[in-house]
């Protein structure tokens, strides 16, 4: 390790390997204790004894020492980033195929359904995964919407979702569980669609009084 | 109690009252030892001492008794029922509103979401509470939509409702906890009859090119 990469102020040298796993070590036992809601970087950094810039080195943000620290597979501000940046009018169909490429991909698959067990828990860990998918996801998607009802689209959104998900991947109901990706897209892609951005906008038989 | 009420082949004599309780403690050991779909009515009169005959006299089907020993406060035959009744489009919408209305009501609402978290729950209770959901909820609206895919419509419809019970009243995720039902139904209606009987019928932008 270079002199430039270690922490000025740490309490110990470390070389970089362990430098970065003291970081998560410390960052699970910190969101442990005070919640997704309530760690800051800076205390990471003082629980692993290394300098705050240190931990801003490894990680991007908290969104991803998080997701790092749970050893998720895929890190939801990713999906969050792709969903935002497709097309308005196919941001459904982008983020279920999305979330289905996440929990049916063979390497991600198991560690994705255990991360889906957990979250539907009502323990503190539950509590935690759901604090960080409210403020990392659901609110991203919201700010981005620019609608006076974009916190209750961005929840009825996430209700199409996490229901999927119990279902397909956690109960595994069948046919569901097994239907190809392309055709849950096309069943459920446009239901959260409707839920962020078409409804009240968008032409239903119901709408036209048929 | 009278003798033409008194189970002729019971190992002991009961009262009206003591009999229908000695039939639903049967009734959960026997559902805990086998499963909702291998429970047969017979088994559960014989782990009682009462003639079956007694449980017919009780319980309307094996779907009601399971209901009685969860000390669901709601039967989801009778919102299977509802909904069947309904106009088919409308079907989304009763369906959807009946869910809530259970789920809302202040006398029924703690056990409600009680069962909803245990339902989620990987342990045999969760998997019975789920085998019974499947046989007397989906299967049954499965069996009236007449459609080729019609147990993957039911599966999706499935997926919508539990996301939302999930979020409204698990996770308690708000705006959409405290939506009123009216708001809720005019935004998860539609999608539950697009799951149920929309998809390939409905009139979507995407089907007019748009």
């Amino acid at each position: 390790m270079s002199e430039a990469e270690a922490p000025r102020r740490g309490r110990r040298r470390k070389d970089a390997g362990d430098a970065r796993s003291a970081i998560l070590r410390a960052a699970s036992a910190e969101f442990l204790a005070s919640g997704y809601d309530d760690t800051s970087l800076r205390a990471v950094a003082r629980r692993a004894g290394v300098d705050p810039a240190l931990v801003h080195h490894y990680f991007d943000d908290k969104a991803a020492l998080f997701a790092e620290a749970l050893e998720a597979p895929v890190r939801p501000q990713d999906i969050v980033r792709l969903a935002l940046a497709a097309p308005r009018d196919r941001l459904g169909e982008t983020i279920v195929r999305a979330v289905l490429e996440a929990i049916d991909a063979p390497a991600t698959r198991d560690r994705m359904r255990q991360l889906v067990r957990t979250a539907l828990g009502h323990d503190f860990a539950a509590r935690m995964l759901r604090q960080f998918l409210v403020r990392e996801v659901l609110s991203r998607i919201a700010g981005e919407l620019d609608a006076p009802d974009a916190e209750l689209r961005a929840t009825l959104a996430a209700s199409q979702i996490v229901g999927l998900l119990v279902v397909r991947a956690g109960i595994q109901a069948e046919p569901l569980a097994s239907a190809p990706v392309d055709e849950v897209v096309r069943r459920v892609g446009p239901v959260v669609q409707w839920h962020l951005v078409g409804f009240g906008t968008v032409d239903t038989p119901e709408a036209r009084g048929e």
